[in-house]
């Protein structure tokens, strides 16, 4: 039975070394994951040509980097970065668990 | 300065006599927006051709229907709809608001 209801939290991973990333789905046009940060890991500044992404905090808080703003984002904020436009992690400020999504899925 | 933070709470919009629906992020290849149920209101199965969608519950509590599968999902779960098979809203059973992502974003 495929798995259309997907409890994301349940899937988190962490990792000591560097923040976790888990697929959650894989469709034709759209990529959904998880990111998972402990407290002091980051996501180095990059950008996707052609694709846009996003990121909804589900538990935490981190400061978040996009285009020329930083701030902070907490669990409910959805975190927008445009395709071509620069993002990534400062710096997770908590246990932090985000859903990412990118259309096109990466390597498409 | 570009909407890089968007707090989807903050947006929720609802209505009496249909459910309430709120554009949020309108990329090239990726839309984002509000589904804002009253209880008791629907939303009718459809499907998208060649186009990925997600729901992921922000608020409250409803029935879903994704290919032959019916399910409760309620404030965390993300209800995956790939291309082509059909979804919808059976019932909201509470108030309910829902992050939707589209790709590519309809109309496009």
């Amino acid at each position: 039975m495929p798995d259309y209801r997907i409890r994301p939290m349940d899937h988190a991973k962490f990792a000591a070394d560097r923040f976790g990333k888990v697929d959650l789905a894989n469709g034709a046009t759209l990529f959904l994951g998880l990111n998972c940060f402990e407290p002091g890991q980051t996501q180095r500044v990059h950008s996707h040509r052609g694709a846009d992404k996003f990121y909804l905090i589900l538990s935490g808080k981190a400061r978040m980097a996009v285009g020329r703003e930083e701030f902070e984002a907490s669990a409910g904020d959805l975190v927008w970065a445009p395709a071509e436009v620069p993002h990534g992690v400062v710096e997770a400020l908590e246990r932090t668990v985000m859903l990412i999504g990118m259309a096109p899925p990466p390597g498409s």
